[in-house]
């Protein structure tokens, strides 16, 4: 992929990105702590455990990783936007532990651990997903997140549009459509973009967009770093539909080949690989370029699209 | 029960209560509508019928009525409290629809249809309540629902707080470790209002707590709004086991005697039946006690309270 070779990626970004993770983890671990929280009746210890196996102890935390980098590109730094990003990784998490269910992905391995549902039980690992969506809009609409309450509600505005019908939970109706449980589906390649833009694109592309928003960005440079997040979620995807056809189920740590499997159509099936990495390639060009305006400021967000691209897990 | 017998139903109040469900159905059909929304990239059509399902067509919508009228004793009127006691009611409809899956209580039948996973299946039962919790946060966060972000985020950190762990979802958790899935379960009568106050409880109180939030409560109306909202809550639960006790699956619309048949420990086990309506007496007294600040511009408040212990379905 040439953007990769021409710009090859720093060692510094796996250390920032693994940074800001351990900032997460300490973060989700107060979130998720036994202490009971404000208007809280009591914290039932086994849906707080199996949140806490929903959303502790794994994953890149690339969500809050672009939302904190985004709101220090407009100079805004502290613990603000890391709550933010917060924020949008719980509802990633609960949408993991439902997506996993046995009536939609039926997964027993997430991130080379059990599943909630297989650690637990199927109906206490429905409840933490619930739970998990829930705290994901309690942490936006919190004032530690910031002092303005108009910011605050515009977080909760955007997360929930990227997450309901419109988006993320719309994605995974046709993403299970897709498959032919409710008749033969034949997605030509606007339908997996359309599928794969709600699906993932949408919460990728609105962990950007908070930032901005708590950045105070102004209308150019939040329309930059939205076209910025679009396109990382675009790229983010077909990586991952390559990563499926590429890689073993150790070194995902989630089984892979599931989607050939299920019959999905992805851009690797339509593509071909070589023309889907080829395409990952175009997407990782369009996304750098949404960043022009911007000097070498930006050049951690640069790198975590390179990296989305050419990432192995 | 002396405060029914002191005070008996206005006619008036179940017009009243009506012509609030008809505002509300017409409000969540719009929200649930085909219309695209702003920033959707599509509507798929089965996740938004399965939503328009568990959510439209039936209720008696106490909760959006509850807030409108106690918005309405602050003065407050207009679109504003509707659409927050419909982000409530949503919110409500969400908790019914994963309630009710196999996995869960496993009911074949709500408010006399069948229910989202009996009508659909059960991927598409869990995205929908999904996305209408989604809903319900986007409701409450949009400018059209009160022109000052502050309140608007705060309608979200109150409804999330009694939504989640520490209120709905950790209800019913508690709900079902009660049934003995998870270990043999006593609860006493503390651990059994607890629970109650978590499961049904929260999201009720919230409701009124809603009206004050959007009416500008001032910090006595609030106080004593909250307290008439937690009592009304309790009343209404043992008014629900007394309900589940003594009538007939035809008359609830959902199967009777549930509770009884899966082990579940009620007050009406622990009290009696004749010692359970005694309860609910004093609960009402309470209830209306929270109100006595007010002058006869809440007595709609009191008819709801009233009707709560009162009503037959």
């Amino acid at each position: 992929m040439h953007a990769q070779a021409a710009s090859p990626l720093s060692t510094a970004f796996p250390d920032r990105l693994g940074a800001l993770a351990a900032r997460t983890e300490a973060l989700l671990e107060r979130l998720l702590s036994q202490a009971p929280q404000p208007g809280e009746i009591a914290r039932p210890a086994r849906l707080l455990e199996a949140m806490r196996h929903g959303a502790l102890g794994g994953g890149k935390r690339l969500r809050p990783f672009l939302a904190v980098e985004a709101a220090r590109l407009l100079g805004q730094e502290g613990d603000g936007p890391l709550r933010a990003g917060a924020g949008v990784e719980l509802l990633h998490c609960y949408s993991l532990v439902h997506d996993d269910l046995p009536a939609m992905d039926d997964d027993d391995l997430r991130r080379g651990r059990p599943t909630v549902h297989k650690a637990y039980d199927e109906a206490t690992a429905i409840l933490a997903g619930d739970a998990l969506q829930t705290l994901a809009f309690e942490v936006m609409a919190d004032p530690e997140t910031d002092p303005d309450g108009a910011v605050r509600a515009e977080l909760v505005l955007g997360l929930a549009r990227a997450a309901g019908l419109g988006g993320m939970a719309g994605g995974q109706m046709l993403d299970l459509a897709a498959e032919g449980r409710y008749g033969r589906v034949d997605l030509d390649e606007a339908g997996i973009r359309t599928l794969q833009a709600m699906k993932t694109g949408a919460i990728l592309a609105f962990a950007v967009e908070a930032g901005a928003i708590i950045g105070r960005a102004d209308a150019a440079a939040r329309a930059a770093l939205l076209a910025y997040g679009r396109g990382l979620g675009a790229a983010f995807q077909i990586a991952d539909d390559i990563l499926d056809r590429e890689s073993t189920t150790e070194a995902l740590g989630k089984a892979a080949g599931k989607d050939a499997a299920a019959g999905k159509g992805t851009l690797v099936d339509r593509l071909g690989l070589e023309g889907a990495k080829r395409e990952a390639a175009r997407l990782l060009d369009a996304t750098l370029a949404a960043l022009d305006g911007f000097g070498p400021e930006a050049e951690t967000l640069r790198e975590a699209a390179r990296f989305t691209v050419a990432r192995s897990s």
